[in-house]
């Protein structure tokens, strides 16, 4: 699954082709994550990221400048909208190389539904320290503070088990709109930061840390002894989502697989349980949108 | 694109393969729909919903009974699980002809990206009057009360041009697990129930009212005259979502579509219009997940 780098073609105006002249200008340096010659798929355990699809992902990888980035493809019949011309004109200024691929050889290395013609290739995502979640230090600095400069108590996502790239990639956006610091993957067991999570992801990956653990019932115990607030979703929870907290201070939000919900062990590191309210006739909500009423039910409180 | 109907082969243990008894039994008649031999997609601007796929969606389907089912296929090397037996039950218990059929053929047929490898050809969904909707008569007496039998208040959503079918069916099941009454979609320039939609929506459309409207500025007008409180989302507002209302009465919530949110004659129609504060780098929710966290915004201001 290799991905064969295409010649250098076209890359049509206003996109600026500068052969050679791929690597960075206004991106930070000493990351390190080496831009390597990615596999199309993060089908390792590391934290994924190296393929970003979709338009608005691409643009925000652009526009974030947080990650090496080895080039962009554009399919060559790409539809032109204002989104696409803000990635060519990001991709300039970044001296990224842009490459017009064609329809077949961007749909061999293309891995999700609907990349809407765009690409990127990059460096991994660099996976952050749960530690540094806890403290807003290191990759957790990043958010400590809110975009208006405040500083922000810690408020993590952790999933546990999440196997669709889909739901792990809305997950990501709900939380990042919702300013959350963190999040919590398992290493194993669980889907990571594939091609297609990077599209439903829209960007969120550039700006919200993600940890890898090995075991996650043990990370919500250190998150506890850190003074975390554990609150795992469990429709079969008594207590309602919108009375948990308090949330003003530090609070990790836990969320179950697709299906099977929180494990037990898990379960049994929460401080609180709370249930969602269903008010109609299916079993349950999708893990994604338990998610993102969860995260904004944090936002309300915060706010008020 | 029209289905050709695979000759019936053995449906497996624990499938009952009953030749010529594909007529409902405990389905209620006097349905208008007629099972059609239906095309694979819901190109026409009726609200579609003939091909359902998934587990999820394949078993709400039967379980609610509500339609006529002309059969069910699963895909002859599907993996065994709970949900499918469901389907295989149900199935029986209806008197749906289950089909097993082979990869190709399954594939040839299927329109969303996973399938599960289940899909049901049924009646297309009958479309709800809008002003049954508001009055809780007809269509909209479905959902008049909620599940505990108490009568609730009218709470519609009205999309203003939502595209991606994923999108839609999320709403759809988000609002259904809110306890959403009724939907109301454009007629034109939208995306109906097409088979993605169904998958997404996990059953949703077996229970949720939906009515197709021609403009919906002109009957947003009408719930409002109807004393609906109708509130627009929109990330520009000044107003937060959650001093949205009074939500106990009769509400509306309108969303906009992807990308360019309400159209300025929609805006107008609403009494209020609100912002989901959003606190990250990110400029937008998905459409989905903004569509559920103010249904759930609903629910918590009804729960209090």
């Amino acid at each position: 699954m290799a991905a064969p780098v295409p010649p250098a073609v076209r890359a049509g105006p206003p996109t600026r082709l500068r052969p050679g002249a791929t690597r960075p200008g206004p991106i930070p340096s000493g990351r390190r994550g080496q831009v390597r010659r990615s596999p199309a798929s993060t089908a390792g355990r590391g934290l994924g990221g190296d393929q970003v699809e979709g338009r608005q992902a691409v643009r925000e990888l652009l526009a974030a400048g947080t990650r090496k980035i080895r080039e962009v493809w554009i399919v060559a019949d790409a539809d032109e909208s204002e989104i696409l011309d803000d990635v060519r004109e990001l991709a300039d200024g970044g001296r990224v190389l842009v490459r017009e691929v064609g329809k077949g050889k961007f749909a061999a290395q293309a891995r999700c539904e609907a990349p809407q013609g765009v690409l990127a290739l990059a460096a991994p995502l660099e996976e952050a320290d749960v530690d540094d979640l806890v403290t807003g230090t290191g990759a957790g600095a990043r958010r400590a503070r809110g975009p208006g400069g405040a500083k922000v108590a810690p408020f993590l996502i952790a999933l546990d088990g999440v196997t669709d790239p889909g739901n792990l990639g809305a997950v990501l956006r709900s939380a990042e709109c919702a300013g959350a610091t963190g999040v919590l993957l398992p290493r194993h067991r669980a889907v990571h930061v594939t091609p297609a999570a990077t599209k439903a992801a829209a960007g969120a990956i550039e700006h919200l840390p993600i940890a890898l653990v090995g075991g996650l019932p043990g990370a919500l115990a250190r998150l506890r002894d850190a003074g975390v607030l554990v609150v795992g979703l469990d429709g079969a929870a008594d207590l309602p989502l919108h009375e948990l907290g308090p949330a003003d201070g530090p609070v990790c939000l836990v969320l179950g697989a697709e299906g099977r919900g929180l494990s037990r062990l898990v379960r049994e590191r929460c401080d609180q349980v709370v249930a969602i309210p269903l008010r109609g006739r299916l079993a349950s909500l999708n893990v994604a949108s338990a998610a993102t009423v969860a995260c904004f039910e944090v936002v309300r409180q915060r706010s008020s």
